[in-house]
C-alpha cells in the first residue's frame, strides 16, 4: 500500500508522460479507490506521526471507514430511500390536507353571499395551479407532467440527465403540492414515481460523498457497470414511489414492473420488495405516530362480506364491467391525446397560448372549478368530496339504491354527498363518470406536475358503483337460487371498476394487487382480475397505454412492445429492415478518408470486417490533433527556423524584414494549405483512440422476434448486421419502430398486427406519419449537404456524437414557432442557431452562441 | 401460389441438387408452413375440380383453415393450457383423496387389534410408496424428485429433451398421486411445475398437428425464435402449476418468477397472469360443482379480526419469528443435502441400496410411518389428521392454550386433535415441528415424484402456531396499552410463520402473496411480509435455495446469482476469468488441421479475427465428407478403372487374377493412406458449413457483473472475448460459475462475498471443491491424450458437439460401482463402453457398442 500510494503521489505530479505506464499498473494492481488511498496515506501520515492526540485521531480515521463500508450496503441505501421518500409522501400529504381544508372552510365561512362564495371557490383554485405552473416552468420545465414516460425512457437505457437534478425535484415536490391541493382531478402516483426517482439520483449522490461505490470510477469501462446500478436502483425508486402513495408494496411493486420495464432482472425483485415494504411500513406507521390511526391497516379498509364474496352467477356482470372498462380506457387515453394534438396544431390557439403561458391552466381551472361548484352543477356530482373522500363512499359496503329512499344514509357519513332531493343516485353517479372522465383527460394536459391514476382510479370505482347498483336494483334479493339471500354489494363493483378501468388506461393487470392491498381485502380476488384481463385485452388492442402515449407526444426516443400472438413477428429478418449502406473506415485508412466520412454524415464503424465501432467525437478528436493548432505552430516553427537558418547566411541585418515578413505570411498560407493537404494522406494511427472492439452483431437471418429482445435486454440503440464477420448492415431503434408499428413491407407482404388498422384509424393524425419523416429527414440532409458545399460554417460543436443529424442556422423565433420552448428561446434574440437531430427523433439540442463565442447545449421541449 | 405449390412439390423430390437453390428462394419467397401450402394446393385441385359436393368440401376446408388459425392465437393455448392442468389437478387431489380416506377407514374398522391396526397403517403407505418408486423407475427416470430444478436449467437456456416427454408425464402424475396418497409428508406443487411444464411441451406437440406456429419451421435460424417461443410458455406454464395447487395466480405467478428466472420477460407477464387466473377459476369452480362449496372462495379461508388485525407492539415477535425462520429454513436445505451426501458417500450404503433400489423407499417410509401411528408416538404430533386438515386447524382464530383446558376444545373440530389429555398443546406443537423437520427432509430423498413446499409450508405454520400461542399466554390481555383489548391471534402468527419458512426455503419473498391468496385474507400484510423478508436475510446468507442445492446435488449446468451489495463484482473483468489458449481454425486451412482440432479436444472457432463459430459436427461432417466412403470408393473406382485400361491391354484373361487381387489389396491400402494424406493437405471448403457469424463477443474490461447480465438474459453457453477483432479468449459458464463463487484470485486478491466462508464450512465435502474438478479434468485429459497416442480408438461417435471430453474404455460394473445407473445399464455386459465429459459437469453420456457395430446414447444419471 505503501508503494501504491507514492504511485498515485507520481501520478497526480507527472500526469501526462506517465499515464499509459500507469494504466497499466492500475490494471495489475485492481481498482482502488482514490479516496480509500488518500485516506490510508493519512493514516499513514498519522502514524507516523505519533504526536499526541494522534491515537485519537486514528481512532476516529477507523471509525470513519468502518461507516464509510457500511453506507456502501445496499440495504442502507434501500432503508434510507424508502424512510424518506414515505417521510415526503406524509408531508405532501398534510400540505394538500391543509390546501383542501381551507378551501372548504372558505366555502363554508362565506355560506351567506353565493357570489363571494363562487369567487373564493373558484379563485382559490385558480391562484394555486397558476402558481404551480409559473413556479415549475421558472425553476425546471423538466417537473411538468407526470414523469413516467421520462423514467421509462431512462429505463429502457437512454440518458436523460436533466431529469434527475435537484431543481426538478425542487420544482416536482412544490408544483405537485400546490396542483393538487388545488382539487382538481390531478394524481400524486406518477409524479411520486419521478420524485421518488429523483431521491434516488440525489441520495445516490449525497452518499458518493462519503464514497463507497457511489464514487464515479476512474476506469473508462467501469462507468457502464454503474450505470446498471444505477438503472437497478432507479427501478426499486419506481416501486417505492408507487408504495408511498397507496400503501401498497406488492401492487406498487409490481406496477412498477409492468409499467415501466420490458424486462426485469429477478434479482432485483428482493430489492424491490424490501424497498416497498420499508416505505409502506414507515408511511402508515407516521399516520398512527400522528394518532390518525390505532394501528397499521390498508389505506382504505373495506367491509364486504368474506364468507360469500359473490354469486358465480354475477360473474358475466363483472365481465361486462371489464369490458366497458377496457372501451373507456382506451377513449381516455384517445381523448388526452386529441385535446393536445388540437392545441399543437391549431395555429392561432398555439400563438396565444404561446404568449400568455399561465393563461391555459388558469382558464381549465377556471372552468373544471366553475362546473364543480357546490350549489352549482356540483350538487349533482358530489363535488363537496375530495377524491380520496369520494373513493372512500364510493368502496362503502352499503347499497345506496335500495329503494331509492334517501333518509337511509347515515346523516354524518360522507356518503350523504351522494344524495341529492330531487335526482336519483344513478344520475349523481352517470354525471361524475361522464364529467370526471373528460375533466381528468383536459386537467391531466396543464403544465403542472400531475398524474392521472387517481383520478381514473376514482372514476372507475364510480362507474363499478353504477353497475352495483343497477345489479343491486335488479335482484334486491341477490342473485342466488337457493334459499339463503345474499344481496348484491355495490362497493365490490367499485373495487372492480377501479382496478379494471386504471388497469386499461395504464396497460397493467397490477392494479388487481393494488386494489387488494389498498382495500385490505382480497375475497373478491376472482372477479377484479376477469374484470382487469378482460379490460387490458380490449384497451390493448385499441390504444396505446397512457405512459406511451405520453412518450409519442413528447417524442421521446422508444421501443414500442412486441404484441401477443402475431407470429408474423418471427417471420420477419433483420435482413429486412435494416439499412444497407453504412459509412465505415479501415484500419489502414487515411485521414482524408476520415475528413470525408465526418463531413458527410452520421455514421461509424471500421472495416467491413467488423472490427469495432468508434464514436464520432475520437475520430474528431483523431483529425484535430493531425491538423490541430499545435502542430500547425510547429509546422511553422520548425519552417521558420529551417528558412532562417538558409536565410540568415546569405543576407544579414536589412531593412526588407517587413517585406519579407509579409511574403512569408502569404507563403505560409499556402504551405499550410499544402501542409494539410499532405497531412491528410498520411494514414491514420488508431494507437490512441477508444475502439469499441465488440459491438452488437446481429445476422442476416436474426428474427424481429430475437432482435426486439436483444434490443430491449441490452438497452441499445444500433447493432451492426455482419455475415461472416462482413459488415452489410447496421439497424437502429428507428428500423425496429418502424417495423413492429407494421409499416415495412417484407417482400410485398405488409405485416401488421391484427388490430392494428383500427387503432391507427384512431390515432391518425396524432403519431407523426413514419413516412412523412422520413421525408422530412431526407429534406433535412439535402440542406445538410448544400451547407457542406456552400462552405457556410459547420460548428464542430454540432457534431453530436449520436447517429443524429445538425442542420441550420435557425433564428429563435422560427423555432418557437414551430412549437418548442426553453427559457433561452426569446424573440428577441437575433443570434442564428443550429439544431441538432431535429425531426428524426424529435429529439433536440440547441448550442446558443454567446458572446464569448461559447456554446452551450440545451434541450428543448416541445409544448 | 401456384409457382409455390409446384416449387414444393420439386423440393421434395429433387432434395440433394436443388437445396441451395431453394433456400435462396425461399427467403426471398418469404416463409411459408408446409401444410399451408399443401392446403392451398388441395384447395385448389378441389376448385378446379367441380364435382358434385366440392362446394361442400371447399367449404369444410375454409373452416378447417380458420379454426387453425384460431387454434395458432396464443390465448388459445393459455385457455386450454389452464383447464386441462386445473382438471389434472384436481383429478389428482381426488385421488390422494381416496387413498387417504381409505387409509384412516381401514385404520378405524382395525380399532380392535392394535397390532393389525399399526401393520395396515404401516404396510399401506410402503406399498403406495413402493410402487410409486418402481414405476416412476422403470417408466422414466426423469419424473423422479420435484422438478423444479431441471425446468430451472430448461429455462436458463440448457436443453434437457428427455425431461418434456409423454412418458415422463404419465410417470409423474401417477408415481405423484400414490407418493402422496401414501400420507408421507411430501408437497405437490414442485412435481407440478413440471408437470404444468410437461403439459405445455406436450400441448404444443398436440396443436402442431394442427399447423400454425407450433410447426417445426424449415428455415435453420428460424428454430432459435421457436425455442425463445417454447421458453416463454414454459415460464408460463410454472405459474400455471404452481397456481393450480394454492389456487393462488398472483402468489403463482410471482413465486414461478422468482424460483425459476434469472430475468423476466414483462410481456410474458400478462400471459401468466391469465394463464394462472383461468387455472385458479377452473380449479375452484370445480370444486363448486362438485358440491364442495357453494362459491368460489379462497382454497383455506380464515376468520382472522380485520379491524385491528395486529397491534404494532407485537412486531418484534413477528420479526423474531422470520429471523427463527430464516435459520430452520438454512437449516432443512443443509440437512437435506447432508442426507444425500451421507447415502452417497457411504459405499457400503450405496452398493447395499444400488442392489435393492426399492429397499429405501420402504424403510424411509416404514419409518416415517411408524413414528407417525397415532396411538403410537404419533398422538403427541397430531398424526391422525392429513396435511392440509393440519393446515387448516393451524390457521384456525381460536386460542388453543387459553387456561390450557382442554375442554374448551369443539368436540366436533379438527382441532382436537392437537390435544392431548396428559400433554400441554405447547409439546404437541414442538414434537410436530422437531419431528416434521428431519422427516420431510428424509423424505424428499426417495425417488418419487415429490416435492418439499407443502411439508415446510405446514412446519413453518406449526412454528409460527407455537410462538403465538406463546405469545397468547404471555399476554392474555393483548399487548395494547389502550383501554379495550384485542386478544393475540395466534392464527395470524401461524399463516406468517407458514410464509416465513417456505420463504427461506426457496429463497422467495413471493410466499407471502401465496398466503394471501390461500387464506383470503389481506389485512395482515405487514408482519408476514417483515418475517418473510427477515428470514431470506438470513437464509440467503446461510445456504443456497433448496432448488439451487438440488441442482447442485443433481449437478445440472447453471449459473449461481450475484449476491446483491458485493460490490467487488464490478471490479471483477472477463480478462480475468477467460481461458486465453483457444483452438481455433482458419477460414484458409487444410482439412489437417481440421483433423487435428478435432483430435485434440473441445473448442470451436474460426480465425483469429474473429469471423465465427462452428459447430463440432459441422467440422465433422466436412472431415468425413473428405474422406468418407463415397469419396474413397470412387477414387478406388477411378484408380481401378485407370489401372485397368492399362492393366487390360498388355495381358487379358490370366490365371493371375487372384494374385493380382491380393497385390491389389495391398497396393489398395498403401495407395488410400497416401490418398488421405494428400486429401488431408487440401484447402477447405467452407462454402456449405454452417458457421455463425456472430457468436456473442466480449471485451477484456467487461465486467463480471455485464458478463453475467449477458449471459443470463441471453441464456448463454460461452463467449469469445476479443480485442479489436482478433480473438484473446474464451469464457464459459464454468469460468463464470468460478469467478462468481469467489475462488477466483484477482491479481493476488480474493474476492469472495462476505458471509461465503461461513456458507462454505456447512457446506465443505457437498459441493465438489472447484480445484478438485480441475485435478479430476486435468487426470482425464491425460489419460485421453495417452488414449489417442497409443492409437486406441477414438470413436467418431464420441466426438459430443460441445466442449467435452471423451475418455474410456469403462465396464458396466464400473460405472455402476461410481453410483451411475440407466436401464441399460447392467452388470452382466461385457462390452466396453465409453463416456463422454464425465467428471467435468456431471452431465453424461455413453455410446453402447451393440452386436451391429451400432451407437446409442444415452443419458446416465446418478441414483
Amino acid at each position: 500500500q505503501v508503494q501504491l500510494t507514492s504511485m498515485y503521489g507520481r501520478y497526480t505530479e507527472e500526469l501526462g508522460a506517465y499515464a499509459k505506464e500507469e494504466a497499466a499498473r492500475l490494471r495489475e494492481a485492481g481498482v482502488r479507490r482514490h479516496s480509500v488511498t488518500k485516506r490510508a496515506r493519512s493514516l499513514e501520515l498519522l502514524e507516523n506521526d505519533k504526536g499526541r492526540c494522534a491515537k485519537c485521531r486514528i481512532c476516529t480515521v477507523r471509525c470513519q471507514k468502518f461507516l464509510i463500508s457500511c453506507v456502501g450496503e445496499d440495504w442502507i441505501f434501500l432503508i434510507l430511500l424508502g424512510l424518506s421518500m414515505a417521510l415526503l409522501s406524509w408531508l405532501v400529504d398534510i400540505g394538500i390536507g391543509i390546501c383542501l381544508q381551507s378551501q372548504k372552510w372558505m366555502y363554508v365561512k362565506l355560506e351567506s353571499n353565493v357570489f363571494l362564495q363562487y369567487l373564493a371557490w373558484v379563485t382559490y383554485p385558480v391562484v394555486l395551479i397558476t402558481f404551480s405552473a409559473g413556479f415549475t416552468q421558472i425553476l425546471s420545465p423538466q417537473a411538468i407532467g407526470s414523469g413516467i414516460p421520462e423514467i421509462k425512457t431512462i429505463l429502457r437505457g437512454v440518458v436523460l440527465k436533466e431529469y434527475l437534478t435537484f431543481k426538478t425535484f425542487v420544482a416536482k415536490v412544490i408544483g405537485l403540492t400546490c396542483a393538487l391541493g388545488s382539487g382538481m382531478p390531478l394524481g400524486k402516483e406518477s409524479p411520486f414515481v419521478h420524485i421518488a426517482g429523483l431521491g434516488a439520483a440525489l441520495l445516490c449522490k449525497f452518499m458518493s460523498l462519503f464514497g463507497g461505490i457511489y464514487e464515479r470510477s476512474c476506469l473508462p469501462y467501469e462507468g457502464h457497470a454503474n450505470e446498471s446500478r444505477n438503472i437497478e436502483l432507479l427501478s426499486v425508486a419506481c416501486a417505492v414511489g408507487v408504495s408511498c402513495v397507496f400503501a401498497a408494496p406488492i401492487g406498487g411493486l409490481l406496477f412498477s414492473i409492468e409499467a415501466m420495464s420490458t424486462f426485469f432482472t429477478v434479482r432485483n425483485y428482493w430489492r424491490g420488495f424490501f424497498a416497498a415494504t420499508v416505505t409502506a411500513f414507515m408511511y402508515r406507521i407516521l399516520a398512527v405516530w400522528n394518532r390518525d390511526e390505532v394501528t397499521i391497516t390498508a389505506l382504505m379498509p373495506t367491509n364486504f362480506r368474506q364468507d360469500f364474496p359473490f354469486d358465480l352467477q354475477e360473474l358475466p356482470a363483472f365481465a361486462v364491467l371489464g369490458i366497458a372498462s377496457g372501451l373507456g380506457g382506451a377513449l381516455f387515453v384517445c381523448l388526452n391525446r386529441q385535446i393536445v394534438q388540437l392545441i399543437r396544431n391549431q395555429k392561432t390557439i398555439k400563438k396565444f397560448l404561446m404568449k400568455k403561458r399561465l393563461l391555459y391552466p388558469a382558464l381549465v381551472t377556471l372552468l373544471v372549478s366553475t362546473l364543480t361548484f357546490p350549489p352549482g352543477f356540483g350538487q349533482f356530482m358530489a363535488a363537496k368530496l375530495t377524491q380520496m373522500e369520494s373513493l372512500e363512499t364510493l368502496l362503502d359496503n352499503e347499497t345506496w339504491s335500495k329503494q331509492g329512499i334517501p333518509e337511509e344514509f347515515d346523516n354524518n357519513s360522507l356518503s350523504q354527498a351522494w344524495k341529492h332531493p330531487q335526482v336519483n343516485v344513478f344520475v349523481t353517479l352517470t354525471l361524475f363518470v361522464v364529467m370526471k372522465f373528460w375533466m381528468s383527460a383536459l386537467a391531466m394536459t396543464m403544465p403542472v406536475p400531475c398524474g392521472a391514476f387517481m383520478p381514473v382510479f376514482v372514476i372507475g370505482a364510480a362507474f363499478g358503483r353504477l353497475v352495483g347498483e343497477g345489479m343491486a336494483a335488479c335482484f334486491p334479493d341477490g342473485v342466488h337460487s337457493d334459499g339463503t339471500i345474499y344481496p348484491i354489494e355495490p362497493g365490490v363493483y367499485a373495487a372492480v371498476g377501479a382496478a379494471a378501468l386504471s388497469g386499461a388506461v395504464t396497460h397493467t393487470v397490477s392494479t388487481a394487487v393494488v386494489v387488494f392491498e389498498l382495500t385490505g381485502q382480497i375475497s373478491h380476488i376472482l372477479p377484479v382480475m376477469i374484470a382487469v384481463i378482460l379490460a387490458n385485452a380490449v384497451a390493448q388492442s385499441l390504444q396505446p397505454s397512457l405512459y406511451d402515449s405520453l412518450i409519442m407526444i413528447k417524442k421521446l426516443p422508444y421501443l414500442p412492445e412486441l404484441g401477443w400472438g402475431h407470429h408474423e413477428k418471427y417471420n420477419i429478418c433483420v435482413e429486412d429492415i435494416m439499412i444497407r449502406d453504412v459509412m465505415y473506415i479501415t484500419l489502414n485508412c487515411c485521414y482524408r478518408d476520415l475528413h470525408d466520412v465526418l463531413l458527410a454524415g452520421h455514421l461509424k464503424t471500421l472495416s467491413m470486417i467488423l472490427l469495432g465501432s468508434i464514436e464520432r467525437v475520437q475520430l474528431q478528436a483523431l483529425l484535430s490533433l493531425q491538423l490541430g493548432r499545435s502542430r500547425r505552430l510547429k509546422y511553422l516553427r520548425d519552417r521558420a527556423t529551417a528558412e532562417k537558418s538558409v536565410v540568415s547566411h546569405p543576407s544579414s541585418k536589412d531593412g526588407s524584414t517587413m517585406g519579407n515578413q509579409e511574403v512569408h505570411f502569404q507563403v505560409n498560407k499556402v504551405k499550410i494549405a499544402e501542409w494539410e493537404e499532405n497531412q491528410l494522406d498520411e494514414q491514420v494511427n488508431f494507437d490512441n483512440c477508444m475502439i469499441d472492439p465488440a459491438p452488437i452483431q446481429l445476422v442476416e437471418r436474426t428474427s424481429l422476434h430475437k432482435t426486439h429482445t436483444i434490443f430491449s435486454l441490452l438497452g441499445l440503440d444500433h447493432a451492426y448486421v455482419t455475415s461472416i464477420g462482413r459488415l452489410i448492415g447496421v439497424v437502429s431503434l428507428k428500423e425496429l419502430q418502424k417495423a413492429i408499428e407494421g409499416s415495412v413491407a417484407v417482400k410485398g407482404v405488409n405485416v401488421r398486427p391484427p388490430l392494428a388498422s383500427f387503432r391507427d384509424s384512431g390515432a391518425s393524425g396524432t403519431i407523426m406519419n413514419n413516412e412523412n419523416k422520413a421525408r422530412d429527414l431526407h429534406k433535412l440532409w439535402n440542406l445538410l449537404s448544400s451547407c457542406c458545399s456552400s462552405n457556410l460554417p459547420l460548428h464542430p460543436s454540432l457534431l453530436y456524437p449520436s447517429s443524429q443529424l445538425a442542420f441550420g442556422p435557425y433564428t429563435y423565433s422560427a423555432l418557437m414557432e414551430e412549437g418548442w420552448t426553453h427559457p433561452a428561446l426569446s424573440p428577441t434574440r437575433t443570434e442564428e442557431i443550429w439544431v441538432l437531430g431535429r425531426g428524426e427523433e424529435g429529439w433536440v439540442k440547441v448550442p446558443l452562441l454567446n458572446k464569448g463565442g461559447q456554446n452551450k447545449m440545451y434541450r428543448i421541449c416541445m409544448v
